[in-house]
């Protein structure tokens, strides 16, 4: 199909989410298309965080920890994301790295199922997944084994060895997305518990944690949340599995960490999954992304990433279908997350002179072009207008220029 | 010793670090003696931040993970904190937090101790520290015990069964500074590995961990390197130890993290020692603080901090004699670290009365007032006057004023 310029204006100017492009930090003529990698800054959160540094910690010093509930943000903004991604109040925290809450999440689930040894997942999952699972068999000493598996092969693979089954619901490559109720119905049905990776999922794409019956999830605070470089990333643990013990037992997921007890003793619910200090600067920034996300309506967005990936689909095979890129994504809607990735022999120099054209994408090797849509910030003209540079870059085949290296290579 | 106003005065103009004081946010009148909770606010952080948020982040978006070398942000700044703790460039990383970094020294030590099955401490260790110990000994089923003993009894339970000896510097409660070089000694004739807690000694006294042959050290970046609230914590690992293989596998540890291999394989030096994503808003924040540590001589920092808390000692027994406090920092010199400590049956009572006379020092269960007395931005001054507050209080038992205890509860 293709689009005339009064058709996509009509489609801008019907968005239901349009007013939100104008409460992100977006320099005029750039086409950001990496918000799955990182999101872009919402304009509140230099405010936020500057309160933050000047009044609250300049001013009121030590006493914020109470005085501006800087001591309780991590499950303040939890509850928060709680309402993205279908979770109740008081099952999920935002803390660490996802890395370290994947570590959290695959440590509780293995002390669930002490008699199991298996952590099971895919081998094309987002590679710190697998590390994570493989960092825990080394130091059990071989007894917990980490085992991935073909993506087609994950289910058949399950049974009563399986402790936990970690897979990421959105491929960070292809953007695929899993189909959690039925994996989740699929693993409980052996015993085994599931971890859901939600880096690209949450902001992203429609999720019902509780509906699907999960047990864990983790994600990203960088990417579709808006929280900035680094962001605190979150964990959710089922009410159902509370009272699991933390490995990584750090003071701040204490019962009562101010009395200085000398054993841990892990607090109620969601807390005792907190490990140290809260990186408050960091929370700040990151609440300041979520609190954006929780005005917007989940549906809506869903239906409008969708219509971008759409567009992009078309016009990329209206205006680049000679140039050999081979879409890597699903053409079925409900397969697809907020992303669109192509193959192509010069991946990385096409995205490499397209930041000389002002459009930001990513590349994931060995030959992969990845384009995040994120339904917050971008317009439907940012899609036809994208896929014309990239033409641009194609027809003049940029990337041969010294010029346009050069020039990418510095931004 | 009774000072005059003169000689107070004459020591803040002959002070050699008295320009520092102004690189901070201290609103007038405020005695801040808690900065070995939370270092005060450099007043370059604030810009300093704005700057990443808007420029780095808001502009620069994905590319300044590069551009404004974000990527190695941990490795950099971990550079300038050797620099403060007699560490060698490329033995420190600033990541994550104090606790999981600990998690990190023991898991690496018992690495290099496969034989070994006891981790120790003292049983009067900064609670986090013992905490994360009992993590790992349940994790192992029992195979790794997590054993606590008195301090005095800390030298005579190392043997051969003991695979690493986790120990603060410098006590949070009453400010004792362990011998390190004698300990780390003692240690080694056991084959026994020494991870450092140095929470309270980084920046606030002078540290030689290579002098000393550490194994390990981890420390906290928001009490004397005022690095902001949750900031980022250090890991310290001597260069003969980086072969260890870390249990903490996460992606930005591996040796090349954006090829997306399916096996962790790690990273050379101390790099492999990271995790998940790094958490950059709050590691600018860090770097502001550190860098301005970097600026001071720590001899002088030493000296001045030594003559900061005898005058306080001295103070508080010619002017606070009569109330009933108790000494619970050593009188020694070398034995004393940057804080001063006493016992009071109000203790609590007391130290939240202050903050009406605007003096914010803190409590430390059961019965503690800690006075943490940082020689960045204290003056002599300030000592006398908050020692004449202290008074003040106790004179008139504030803390049974209703009104002191409401305003004290407000700020």
């Amino acid at each position: 199909m293709n689009f005339d310029p009064a058709e996509i204006a009509d489609l801008d100017a019907r968005d239901p989410l349009r007013a939100f492009r104008d409460e992100f930090q977006l320099r005029h003529g750039l086409i950001y298309v990496d918000g799955n990698s990182l999101g872009a800054a919402p304009k509140a959160t230099a405010a936020q965080l500057a309160a933050a540094v000047s009044q609250q910690w300049g001013e009121g010093l030590i006493t914020s920890w109470l005085g501006a509930n800087w001591s309780t943000a991590p499950q303040r903004i939890g509850d928060k994301i709680a309402r993205i991604i279908g979770a109740a109040s008081g099952e999920v925290i935002a803390a660490d790295s996802t890395s370290v809450n994947i570590f959290k999440a695959l440590t509780a689930a293995l002390s669930l199922r002490p008699d199991r040894h298996i952590i099971l997942s895919e081998s094309t999952n987002f590679p710190t997944d697998v590390y994570m699972m493989q960092g825990i068999s080394a130091f059990s000493g071989g007894r917990i084994q980490s085992v991935a598996v073909e993506p087609e092969a994950v289910l058949e693979r399950l049974d009563e060895d399986v402790a936990v089954l970690l897979l990421t619901q959105v491929h960070y490559k292809s953007g695929l997305v899993r189909d959690m109720a039925e994996v989740t119905r699929r693993a409980h049905e052996k015993g085994v518990l599931v971890i859901w990776d939600l880096s690209h999922s949450a902001g992203a794409i429609e999720v019902d944690l509780n509906g699907a019956k999960a047990d864990f999830a983790v994600g990203c605070g960088y990417k579709y949340l808006n929280g900035g470089p680094g962001a605190p990333a979150f964990l959710f643990v089922a009410e159902r599995h509370h009272s699991a013990r933390p490995v990584l037992s750090g003071w701040f997921g204490h019962a009562s960490p101010f009395t200085f007890e000398e054993d841990y003793r892990p607090a109620e619910g969601i807390t005792r999954f907190l490990c140290g200090t809260p990186p408050v600067l960091g929370l700040v920034a990151l609440e300041a992304g979520v609190d954006l996300l929780c005005r917007a309506d989940m549906r809506e967005l869903r239906k409008k990433s969708l219509r971008l990936s759409q567009l992009f689909i078309e016009q990329m095979e209206e205006r680049c279908g000679e140039f050999g890129f081979t879409l890597v994504s699903p053409l079925e809607p409900d397969l697809r997350g907020s992303q669109i990735s192509y193959a192509h022999p010069n991946s990385y120099e096409i995205v490499q002179a397209l930041k000389a054209f002002e459009v930001i994408g990513d590349f994931r090797a060995p030959d992969v072009l990845r384009f995040g849509l994120t339904p917050l910030y971008l317009r439907y003209a940012d899609i036809v207008e994208a896929v014309e540079r990239i033409r641009e870059v194609c027809v003049t085949r940029a990337w041969d220029k010294p010029e346009y290296r050069e020039r990418a290579a510095v931004t």
